[in-house]
């Protein structure tokens, strides 16, 4: 059930170690606050190893990665895997330079994830070599829809094996897939994408799932997809007469903040396929 | 007219690449979401020059400038500067710290440059080597007033004609000038100044109207002035009991964000010398 | 009088470098901002000699430290040092890995401070080497209490004495000592752990009551830290349904940016021991 895997992380307050841009870390940490549970960040190649060591899991966000922070992800990335921890990576602007697509791909091959949470344009440069990633959005031409919607569960699911992880898309439908089920989730809302970071905040709450939830990895993971999902809608019923996209990315947070199991359970909308 | 200029940017979602100090960064991203416009950030040298071949424009901000970044500044411009691209420099502190001041300087010398946009005292700084930048903020001696207009006017403009690119001087009154026309706006509220980041925010949405208005550039960087500074007032309005200089941060965005042409054609203040 | 302590912050302006790290720093320059100061943050070492010696106090903070940034504390540190400006350290997850507990320890051995602000699993890393730091939180174990209130304040003050400087531990109760005198406080509302970077950001605001007031430092760190957790409790009488952790971090900035001395003076809650 959806709603115990919420329980955990509030039950449990899982500590994880992010490694990510700093655009959008304010919001993360707030976000993992949210939910109950409690963000580190550090990506000092020598401080990394200790740090993962104390935590329960570890998001590898590429937004704005530098030579020295990508030393730090190999090296947190390996200790955790030591150590037996959950790993997320989140692979922003893979294909949209060549420095991305190679990063991620070798944090792929060389680490053991958990998870990969991207936008389907990402995904697809990661799993097809394609480069259509804009920016660090999707292309429209990539996007999941009611007419590719088998195709795409096909491709998460089979991407999934091959990667040897969770994998999870996220976009209007998003899909959350290991290599024999699908959750396809239709939470959230189109004005989501009007703010910064919602995709980072994303993984950085289902890295907090994650941990919190080791028998149940990709319940967890849809858990989290549907979350955020729901809190973008609880947060838009919030939004009065002149507020923008500055206010709702407080909204979405408090929405979080606020929401309980049940509030989840009665609020998510997905299939398993 | 300043309305057409938002239209473009609401009608093209020009990808601004931002190399930018990571005080404000959040907020310059939704800033330039609130537009209609979208954001990606890369400093890293190895980074740069993939990212910056799919947008349209680039945003240097020395703000937290160090030598890694500064390296990317460099190679980002030179790539922008081969396509044609826009490129806008925010010298935030020069005149307070020899790095900055030479930074800024040789990124002029250097760079083919489509708009530089700073506080009064940057801009002297760079003009004239006067340094009386007070940490990030203008000197109060160096204000443009209805006392000094007619000179200051003139400064724009010369240094406008010596740097060969538009010149955008920002504070109580705000300058925006070529070598023969200077836009004098009085748009904005002097509270936006408790604040941080409004200034970085304008860099980022100017690079998005110059950018989206490849035609009327002169006019683009001044319709962004009076956008930003209108957004400050509109903002202001919906302030209540309580409200303070953080909410008066979102209400700004917000205001962005809500922003029809035909407000802007309304609110805008400005005159042509 | 703590009223007069930010008298004079507001009289005075004070501007405060800040090394910190990129997880808080934009709400530690809008807090700085908000009490009536003047933030700036460089981390770069061939730039932060020039921007310390422009202002009156220098806030380091080593939540995101790296290789470079480590060594820009330093030469700030000793570059503050001759010119007699205050200092504070803030040694974010010391005990929590080897090179935060090394870098703060070393911070302290080479430089004069005025200040050492934290959690109690920090300050207790630093002065008996202990590790019980749980990621960027104190432990429970550690926490100061009414029934360990003396021998913590007695702690402070011999801390305070070894260390050479105000002592600020801060969390449900918070002790501010020097090796005479401990103010223990009692402002503040547990939901404000729910919040990234309240911590940072009175690091922050206390290194600008500490330059405003070179007279009465002890009494400045204090009512830095009175004005905090005022401010923690005003900005949650604000709160409405719906609201979370997010809106939460803008009514507490808010309330910072509002709050008088006669507020202040009202709503201290504290004793001298």
């Amino acid at each position: 059930m959806l709603e115990d895997r919420l329980r955990n992380v509030r039950a449990n307050t899982p500590l994880v170690h992010n490694i990510t841009n700093y655009v959008t870390v304010n919001d993360v940490a707030n976000a993992i606050l949210a939910i109950g549970a409690s963000p580190i960040m550090s990506d000092e190649p020598e401080d990394v190893e200790d740090i993962t060591s104390i935590c329960g899991g570890l998001n590898i966000n590429i937004g704005t990665l530098n030579k020295n922070s990508i030393e730090g992800m190999r090296r947190a990335g390996r200790r955790a895997n030591e150590l037996g921890h959950v790993v997320l990576l989140d692979p922003v602007g893979a294909g949209a330079s060549r420095l991305r697509t190679e990063t991620a791909a070798s944090l792929m091959d060389e680490l053991e994830l958990t998870a990969v949470r991207g936008n389907v344009s990402e995904l697809k440069a990661l799993a097809t070599g394609s480069t259509t990633t804009q920016g660090v959005d999707a292309n429209e031409a990539d996007a999941v829809t009611d007419e590719n919607l088998d195709q795409m569960v096909e491709f998460a699911k089979s991407y999934a094996k091959t990667a040897g992880c969770i994998i999870a898309i996220t976009g209007a439908i998003d899909l959350v897939a290991d290599s024999e089920k699908c959750y396809v989730i239709r939470n959230g809302r189109k004005e989501m994408s009007s703010i910064t970071g919602t995709g980072c905040q994303l993984s950085g709450v289902m890295t907090a799932y994650l941990v919190a939830n080791p028998d149940n990895r990709l319940e967890a993971a849809a858990a989290a997809v549907c979350a955020m999902g729901l809190a973008g809608e609880i947060g838009w019923s919030h939004m009065q007469e002149g507020d923008g996209n500055s206010t709702y990315r407080n909204r979405i947070i408090d929405a979080l903040y606020n929401m309980t199991p049940e509030t989840l359970k009665e609020g998510a909308k997905f299939e398993v396929r």
